[in-house]
């Protein structure tokens, strides 16, 4: 997304080659009626450009780009390798991928390759080439967009390809057979190599495949499809060297690393389909809205994909009920996004998306989600400002992709950890307090925060614990909960009771997990008071003192979660999952102790509010409600309200149910920015 | 089953390859106590009758055939190929079928081979040719039994044998490539096709496989087995062209186009296995036993296999409670059949299916269920002159296999929707109202009945919305459920607001399809009352007025059910799926404003009233009782129970729980004959 | 074990390769304070001492067994083939196992081998024999433990080396392709073999493959795995032919027939680990060890392997509570174990097994767990002389593998009948009531036991009816089930009414099978009333009389519950599952009729009794609180406590929950022994 223009871009996946080329003329007038200013064009076009293997057809889709370019619509173009054609593994079956337990998969759908593929990689690249060089100097060309949804379905591959790709990126990592030896335990059931020619991928074995196997083929799978991504972006960074480039992650998604991803990417770009039925769908979109936010560093990124109304994907699709869709979309634009684009322009009369809600349905322009859009359309290009304003958050998640693989392994105390689930607890905490927050990797200079929180960091090394203790000892505010510090890099224990390597830090020792049964909970005490259920385990107290102790079962009088002055800071354990007004109070607790306030103090209930700011001191308050109440948020201070033209200062901002308000504080509006 | 003979056949499946040749006089003998004149013989003698590829023997079938004719018993002869030996599948192993993720599928059971494939259908052939010209002038012939319950448990085959017959099915279907590239929308996703040669069964996939190719599989699977079918069919039609061909279908069969394949049957035949555990169990049977008698419209049919007692492939499996095997038998010649038959004759010893209930059981005849089997033969021979007659329906429930398969696929806004639910809940508005119903295809002629109901009918042609239009204007009474008219048979959307084919003769638009949760209800309002679920979506009249309204959710106010008068008819849509009273209701509406009456008046709760009529004007009123209750039934003239030889005329008939009365009305008696 | 010690061996498993050697020293010395005897050592060492095929590196095991034995500890010596190492299957894929669909079990786990592998045996064989030979005189050497828990994770292999073993080991069984044939049925389904070379694994069928087959896969498959172990148990017994052989067998396991195995074994062992969440684990556990001691007819047996804490590999794993780990080693103790094991010594770091407790534990010796560990082995060795003592019942439950096989095919009147589950019943039934019993094969002298329970004896030869028949005919009293006494060896129904070769015996006949539906209750009445469900059945009574009837449904007052005078015996029959209470009700009135009574009456609820007694007549009676409360248990003699050294002679016992009591009776006592 070049960022010489100001404004918020609006827009959607845009694929001509579904309709009649006497539509397009049509599609760029209801382009311009609906406010879109980009288009992502060409993601599944590859079978249409090179319908044989190296003849390519690119006449049809330089008259796509003209008529954008034409009426002033910027392009977000796809490399078009998101989806072979059927030639493709016709002629090198090979290129297809396989699952954990041999079963092929087999073109008829989309992302039918193995992504270790060197077939795949040179066909892709070939093409990719082919691509850049003819539209490098296009007009209308402004960003590119390469594959798509990495990993979305085919998250790894278990074929001969693959494993071969395996054995050679074991060897970078590792060297030696003895030092693989070591770091996957082969001690244990005999497992151990004479040559790395005898490694496999983790493949459907008898029983428990070792954990090591396993956590290195997550890291594996992860890097295989960032080679993918990596071999197009070079072809691109060389032959349009200007052009900034993009993929489009999905959220919650532990196949690929958005810290990882996120340094390869000029701008970061999500797709995320919220669900109309789940009355607290806003709350996953704020732990994802966020973590695109930070992946780099406060970076403006673009919500690239989302539904106008109903998705096809689920096994049941609600539309968007009315104001939905524009109170999800200016809430991506509150924490940080810059552009908002759909899938897709126009609803596909056929294949297996057609009751994919599109921003021109089925029934046409004279339409609930046609309004709507167009609606919203006009209302961001009111308020192009925003654009490149950013957030500042004073508390920071940390989380790790390398720990999730771990976390969620087999043959584990229990089996009901669930890392995304447990990092939204946590920012739920916090977001419901009205505050701020930052999703960093464990790399990430922490001194700027003055709280960190560490859900479930399962797998941890000796380096970074110790940078939590820095961290701390320099007057740091950390909150980290169970089952963390447990397990080096190779998912090896920490030797010398739980959690070895963090247990100066928190000032305890656990000797023993005690995780609870499905369904069974324990009461806790103290200066929070609630219920308990997951998990719990038996704390020895070394210089921590109790701020709960569990009120029932065996460990019933015994701590469940502690605090300990360290250094300069303090250091908060929570040894079980507490519900969630529980864990609000405790968060609240440790909040209060870091000395962080919330965007707004009394933000009423399913009220969101976040702040961005322009490098020349231009602020925006956002207020989002995503109750089922009208609400009036009182101000600090007299405001505008951008989106109500007509109206002046005001210090009682009313939201009704899926209202939005987008406000302009004076230079003396605190918010989240002292 | 040639009608010579004016009587109802009864009879089994005679298995005598089971048992030693001392125990077959037994089993003639036995059959003529237990009233037994047909049975099914040979279905599983393929490996006995060749025991080595080519070599044949014959011997012992002869002496079975002998014995019943020489005991004057009727023999619907199978062709034997439904289970291939073993011998078959170790010399072409090709001939294994293989399941959508490329696991194949082995003997031991039976219908192991791939319907596609030469081999299987070569020695197939050879074998009904010996066969056929062997027993062509045996005087026990009566007709024959082709294969067994085609598609029972190999629905589709995936192989490779199977791939080159779906791209010839292809190559015949569509021309080319670019018809089929049309039809597919395969611009969606990257899939174009150049060449027929890229195209595969839709096997297991990264993502949803393209629909229209799901579809088009379902209609090759379809055909293919139909193809194995005709492939004997051609030989005995040659060899014995005066001997009546069938074969036997199973109930609610998604794979088997019942109406495509009546074209090809000279009788239909039916294999209903009802759950005694469900105390609704004779309403699926009433659907299918109407759905095999419309099949060929209105000739009479054959129960071909039905359990005596219990079966043995349920999770758990209950006997049939005194009584209700002679019910449900009677419940079949009172919706058509003339020939009530079941499996088996004598219960197996070994193998897969020994706890299958059968004529004889284990336990030898002293034993309630030969008691029961006996006393229903001497029951059926009694009444010899039902045979022939036949029904009479003034409405039709339409549907359509292409529909079926198409609503049912994945990708859509509820994966909910189920044809084969669907369409039993209208007919049993219909059932429960005491009036007769004919179920037919899209392309039957509909002037004939004053009603037609059109159950979820989601694929439709431009033609046959045409067609329904036509019928409405010329006077014809209509009742069109949710999801109709959605796509063309190519599964693409009909454009231009939802159901666009049948948008003027409903006088309506849908502009958004709105399912509901799991487990979501609303209310409805108007001239009907009750509650919704599954599906509602935003209607907008166009001439239609609103018979119910939402009562609750986004679209309170907005129509639910709607009427709209169309040239000299009505036509009547639902856009949700209403509980079973309100359905009723609005079906009894429809129904009194059609002129339809039940067969009789005021019929008790549970007690099923259907007439059968010769063409010699001779009329037969079955009662039968499904209820738990005892029930009286009063006449509207005087009639004699032919059940009950003894008693004189009477105006009313008792019926306790599992009773049956056949009356025999005068020609004044109404009935559905009007 | 050898026996020459008079001592309850206190141990563990022993994985020394898992740890730098600097660890091996301090090993030893743990072990002498937590009161260790022996160790199984080198179960999965075979890639270590042989990591090349044909190149082996005993050194460091020599090490291990020199340390060992210098520290006095007894070896339990794997034959280190459990787990091959990855070269075997890089060098001969053929070795992996399969699955009935086809799809290969890989390396990665444990127990990677198709048992039926020609080349799995030969390399195992020449690893066991270098072994043997190198260790044949060590002096640290004690027992031999083959293998580990055989068909664990691989029950049965489809691959097509076990295919061809299938159709070596049909010849060896059948002789003859038509015996064949007539064993399984094959008239049924067209299935007729015409040469053996046809015959396959019962692999992944269009439907139910055939049961014959299928009961025979799991006969072979037991024998395949007991041809492993033989080929291993033949070079021991040959190189050290003083030395015992065992191999750990697993609780519950349909795969393994432990009557069989015991004949090889000179030892029976078994791995158990008990559930801690479920407050009724010790009564599976009470189960098997009667099962382990009973196999080699009352000969003490070894625990080897169970949790000193949680295990890894349920879902969620407890702890074991304090004093759980305690009560549950003595409750083998009691019920005839002289060995007392865990899995393992030293908890992993890394692998798949590293949540699993050891008996030191991650965080070392300081911890609840190490302390209680070494509690019981100083508790265990201050009671020598139990060693070696053996225990008596006077009730059998009677069951045969076979007849588990069997009954739990599918296409059965109920697919919910679970032979596991309906033995434990009848157990508990005795167990609740204090009484002793052994588990013993058809094949077993009866004689010598006053009652003999039989619960669902399924498949039942004609001979062993008659040995039923005989036993009660001279005096005995027995119990027998529903669904016993059905099909032959072969899986063919006996004919003549069910159940035919037990119908004299009995005194009935069965004409029909009523399974109930899942959730339907019946009441039953008369010497006993409760309820009952899951299985009814039509009983017409030949000599039994009824005890209880049924109260509803179908069979209302028909029998439930019949007994039967014969010769000199009785002969009780239930035709359903009672509730647990009637159950009891039913197996009091029985066991008195025999003149059986319970080590002790008036034993408090949850109070488990044993008595052991050595040659010389020395007795120890067993109490052991499993239940919530406090107990008292009087004696009828005073008593010394053995585990309370300085207390004096009691008559009253108070055991507190979790409370256990070794006590030593007068010869006066008589317990079960009289």
């Amino acid at each position: 997304m070049t960022t010489a223009d100001q404004r918020i871009h609006f827009g959607g996946d845009y694929n001509p080659e579904q309709w009649p080329e006497e539509v397009w003329a049509e599609d760029t007038r209801l382009m311009k009626e609906a406010g879109v200013t980009m288009v992502t064009a060409g993601i599944f076009s590859w079978a249409r450009v090179e319908p044989r293997p190296g003849e390519y057809d690119f006449g049809w889709f330089d008259r796509v780009m003209d008529n954008l370019g034409d009426a002033g619509i910027r392009v977000c173009l796809a490399t078009m390798t998101a989806s072979p054609p059927p030639w493709l593994s016709r002629l090198h079956p090979e290129v297809l991928p396989e699952t954990e337990d041999g079963r092929r998969k087999w073109p008829g759908g989309r992302q039918h390759y193995c992504p270790s593929s060197p077939v795949y990689r040179e066909y892709a690249t070939r093409l990719v080439e082919r691509l850049a060089t003819r539209y490098a100097d296009h007009p209308a060309l402004d960003t590119w967009h390469v594959g798509n949804e990495y990993g979305c379905h085919t998250r790894q591959c278990y074929c001969d390809v693959s494993a071969a790709d395996f054995r050679r990126w074991l060897r970078e990592r590792y060297g030696t057979v003895q030092a693989l030896n070591y770091a996957w335990s082969t001690a244990f059931w005999s497992q151990r190599y004479d040559t790395f020619d005898e490694v496999l991928p983790p493949r459907l074995a008898p029983t428990f495949a070792n954990p090591a196997q396993q956590l290195d083929y997550w890291r594996f799978g992860d890097d295989a499809l960032r080679q993918c991504y990596l071999a197009e972006y070079e072809v691109l960074r060389r032959v349009t060297p200007g052009v900034p480039i993009t993929t489009n992650l999905m959220p919650h998604h532990k196949p690929v690393d958005a810290f990882a991803w996120a340094e390869h990417q000029d701008v970061m770009s999500l797709d995320h389909y919220q669900d109309p039925y789940d009355p607290r769908t806003h709350l996953p979109a704020a732990y994802n809205f966020d973590l695109m936010r930070s992946a780099r560093e406060g970076q403006p990124w673009m919500l690239l994909e989302q539904a106008p109304s109903a998705v096809n994907w689920r096994a049941r699709n609600s539309p968007k009920k009315p104001g939905t869709m524009r109170l999800w979309s200016w809430q991506a634009v509150a924490q940080g996004a810059d552009a908002v684009l759909y899938f897709q322009w126009r609803q596909s009369r056929g294949g297996a998306e057609k009751y994919h809600s599109a921003m021109v349905p089925h029934a046409g322009t004279g339409t609930r989600v046609f309004r709507e859009v167009s609606d919203l359309g006009r209302e961001l290009a009111s308020v192009p400002d925003i654009a490149g304003t950013r957030s500042r958050a004073n508390v920071a998640l940390l989380t790790d992709w390398n720990s999730w693989w771990a976390l969620e392994l087999d043959s584990h105390p229990s089996s009901a950890l669930d890392q995304s689930a447990i990092n939204r607890a946590h920012h739920q905490a916090l977001f419901d307090a009205g505050v701020a927050c930052d999703i960093v990797p464990p790399h990430r200079v922490l001194d700027r925060y003055q709280l960190v929180v560490v859900p479930n960091l399962y797998l941890l090394s000796e380096d970074n614990a110790a940078r939590l203790a820095a961290y701390v000892e320099r007057g740091g505010h950390l909150v980290v909960s169970f089952f963390s510090g447990i397990v080096d890099t190779c998912d090896r224990v920490h030797l010398g009771g739980y959690p070895a390597p963090l247990r100066r830090l928190l000032g305890l020792r656990i000797e023993e997990f005690w995780p609870l049964a499905e369904g069974e909970t324990l009461s806790v005490h103290g200066e929070l008071n609630g219920s308990a259920d997951l998990w719990s385990e038996a704390i020895d107290l070394e210089g921590a003192e109790a701020v709960a102790v569990f009120g029932d079962g065996e460990l019933a009088g015994r701590p469940a979660v502690t605090r300990h002055a360290y250094g300069e800071g303090t250091a908060w354990y929570i040894g079980t999952r507490l519900d969630p007004a529980a864990l609000r109070t405790l968060m609240d607790r440790a909040r209060e102790a870091a000395g962080v306030a919330p965007v707004l103090h009394g933000l009423p209930e399913g009220v969101q509010a976040t702040v961005r700011q322009g490098e020349d001191g231009r602020r925006f308050l956002f207020l989002l409600n995503h109750g089922t109440s009208d609400a009036t948020v009182e101000l600090p201070e007299p405001m505008r309200d951008r989106l109500r033209p007509g109206t002046g200062d005001t210090t009682a901002v009313p939201l009704p149910p899926r209202g939005v308000a987008v406000l302009q504080p004076t230079d003396h509006f605190p918010g989240a920015l002292t």
